[in-house]
């Protein structure tokens, strides 16, 4: 077999059989096929596409190209969740502890921020002396002894991926839907878990700008997963701007722990519910959404979801402490109010503007080496679609230094757009594909 | 400029810059843009094509990569000529000094041969010493006195599109016409001559296996080469099977010098008779093709054609009694004839066959190394459209090694299609492109 041919087979628009595919991934992690025949094919697959089959190969392929975390150690069902990222989501903090009170096992693998999102495990380590940093054994022991961990990406989870996105994303060949499929969920099934409840993001902060193409990323996926079989339900929700109202590591935890104390915002409360839902269904702890949602919101109800969080954060060496009194958590030395300089609706805010905000604040990483500032970020107090008077505060800014919080304040200034009428809102979740 | 973005506009339909594709020719040959994003650039353009203005833009770039023979110490217009390759093609070998004796100046660069087909100083060397490894300086001042010489690419022509050309080769890239046609014109360009006549092969044997594509390679290329102020015609020849009988490096200068005597085969008299008219109104030298084909009857009816073979190579070393008497050339030590087991129309005679077969009795180098014996080949007998009896001899095959010539006639046999009528056979030009 020669990358030669499967290029020229690709390019002729033939669909290539699960043989080749294999042989290509694994030649190609292995260094034996250059990256210059690997970006000719992907640009040929950005072209002529790749069938439902074809997706399917390669997720496998990739999936098997390093370590495949095995949970059969732990028992009952294992259920993930993923999203496909955005500003302010910081669902994993509240959203596992709730379902885990639950009775749902959550035995997860997360990652850190890069650029202006921020990652699980950084918000995490807003606990002091919180850390991810344990064994695949202490790992499985934990999930059977308190029903959850979220471990960091030690082991060699789908190389191949890895290898193959990095140059997809020199070549622009990253925006092709079979290809970002198969890239999440090859990841997802080497992670191990039975069933997989995937947050798929539209709008203009999310990387599926437009609603049918979230719904079409969806559908791949939730193909794929169920072709692994592995029971895979994804929601898609809205991403047009920043998720709940606080944006950076130290205040999102703070709205999590809200959020399990029954005070959340209205949209992530909504999140919540919709993926708590879905996990406990595809766990089978609840037939159907209504059952799921009233166990939800009794594990809020009785304290027992904040709890698990404290749990959590204990048992990886966690201050659990800040659960209960969030003034623990780390704190900025300025806290300033961001004011209006217009009067009317606020028609939009744009998501990415104010994560580069936080950003610029030191609440994110430039590059993989960079240090962040856990305590750093905003706190919105209008949203799209609310009427805000000149002079009224847009948002508390958080810093702990002037000049960053000047620029900061600047560029969130320049991230708000005022109308003269209410703007027409669309639904926060937009749709849920089985 | 980052090429990312110029991957990304290639794909997304735009047309590329003049000042884009230099920087991309530019850094790529120094090698700042890597073979990974090149090739995803080229298997864009596959996709979405590239203009006239960028086709030019990009032949340009190439032909300025690297040295840029300047003829101009060469008094007269200077007409060069390129042939895109075929089985039997022995033509710079009679046409050149045709014209040449006809008053246009021949100032040639040309390659040896990799594959199944020959190259012109391959063929050339069959002359006991001649040599093409000569100085520019000498080059000049031979073609100034007798009016042609050819030299070997001894300078650093068109070096981007050498890289570019590899690259293709391995990333299932190279079938696109605008990059077939900036390739060839880059290398033309760069060699300086005035004015370039282009013999585009169609057929079985040839690159461009479609008539109607050897045209569109044609006309793309004729107005590459006038867009540079180059005086360029193009004509499209039959390449369905040999190109007249002999096959092999004496046996083709064997041909040649037939020719120039007035012997030659009918097909190779038409296509030198057609290209040298070509090249002498494109030189100046006649208005019109029954003028010219006059001149060059003339100039073989009265021996100055093959005097000017006999001095050019004389002037560069080698034996030109041989021009006199081919005997001297080289012989292979077995003659055998090629006995048909069959009876009828010759219907085809599969030309890469007919070339594999001089590649097998050694005539041919697999590799860049391989050393290649000048004797050996075939003379055919019967061609296309013969009819042939039971033991008839359909063509002679020339060996140093019997084992390799019962391959070759092995081989050969299987090369030869016999019908039952006689097969319709298309014009030899197919037709002329200014």
């Amino acid at each position: 077999m020669r990358m030669y041919d499967l290029i020229m087979k690709k390019r002729n628009g033939f669909a290539l059989t699960t043989e080749e595919i294999d042989f290509m991934v694994k030649e190609y992690t292995a260094g034996s096929i250059p990256d210059y025949q690997m970006s000719a094919m992907m640009m040929a697959v950005y072209f002529q596409g790749m069938t439902g089959e074809e997706t399917a190969a390669l997720t496998m392929a990739m999936a098997h190209s390093g370590d495949m975390l095995d949970l059969s150690a732990i028992d009952g069902i294992k259920v993930d969740k993923h999203s496909t990222g955005g500003v302010g989501d910081k669902t994993s903090i509240a959203l596992t502890p709730m379902v885990a009170a639950c009775g749902i096992k959550i035995a997860k693998m997360s990652g850190r921020g890069l650029g202006h999102t921020g990652g699980t495990i950084d918000k995490l380590e807003s606990f002091q002396g919180f850390t991810t940093g344990i064994s695949s054994v202490q790992f499985m022991k934990q999930v059977n002894d308190i029903g959850i961990s979220i471990m960091g990406q030690t082991l060699d989870i789908a190389p191949a991926d890895k290898k193959l996105y990095a140059l997809r994303d020199v070549t622009a060949t990253v925006d092709n839907l079979s290809l970002i499929a198969s890239s999440i969920m090859s990841k997802k099934l080497a992670s191990g878990a039975d069933a997989i409840v995937l947050d798929v993001k539209t709008g203009s902060g999310a990387f599926m700008k437009k609603e049918e193409d979230a719904f079409a990323l969806a559908k791949e996926m939730v193909m794929l997963g169920n072709h692994a079989g592995r029971k895979t339900i994804a929601v898609v929700t809205d991403m047009d701007q920043p998720l709940g109202l606080a944006v950076g590591n130290a205040l999102e935890v703070k709205e999590a722990i809200e959020t399990l104390q029954g005070k959340g915002p209205q949209d992530f409360v909504k999140l919540c519910m919709t993926l708590g839902a879905q996990m406990l269904i595809a766990g089978g702890r609840a037939e159907n959404e209504a059952q799921a949602e009233a166990m939800l919101a009794g594990v809020i109800e009785d304290g027992s979801a904040l709890g698990k969080l404290a749990e959590f954060v204990k048992a990886q060496g966690g201050d659990a402490a800040a659960v209960y009194d969030t003034s623990l958590l780390p704190k900025a030395s300025i806290v300033e109010e961001i004011l209006s300089e217009e009067e009317g609706y606020l028609e939009k805010l744009v998501c990415d503007e104010v994560g580069i905000c936080a950003l610029l604040l030191g609440g994110g990483r430039e590059t993989k080496e960079s240090e962040i500032d856990l305590s750093v970020g905003l706190v919105l107090h209008k949203k799209a679609g609310d009427y805000v008077k000149k002079g009224e505060s847009l948002a508390s800014i958080h810093a702990n230094d002037a000049g960053k919080l000047a620029a900061a304040k600047e560029r969130f200034l320049k991230a708000c757009f005022f109308g003269e009428s209410k703007p027409v809102q669309s639904s926060f979740i937009r749709g849920i594909v089985r």
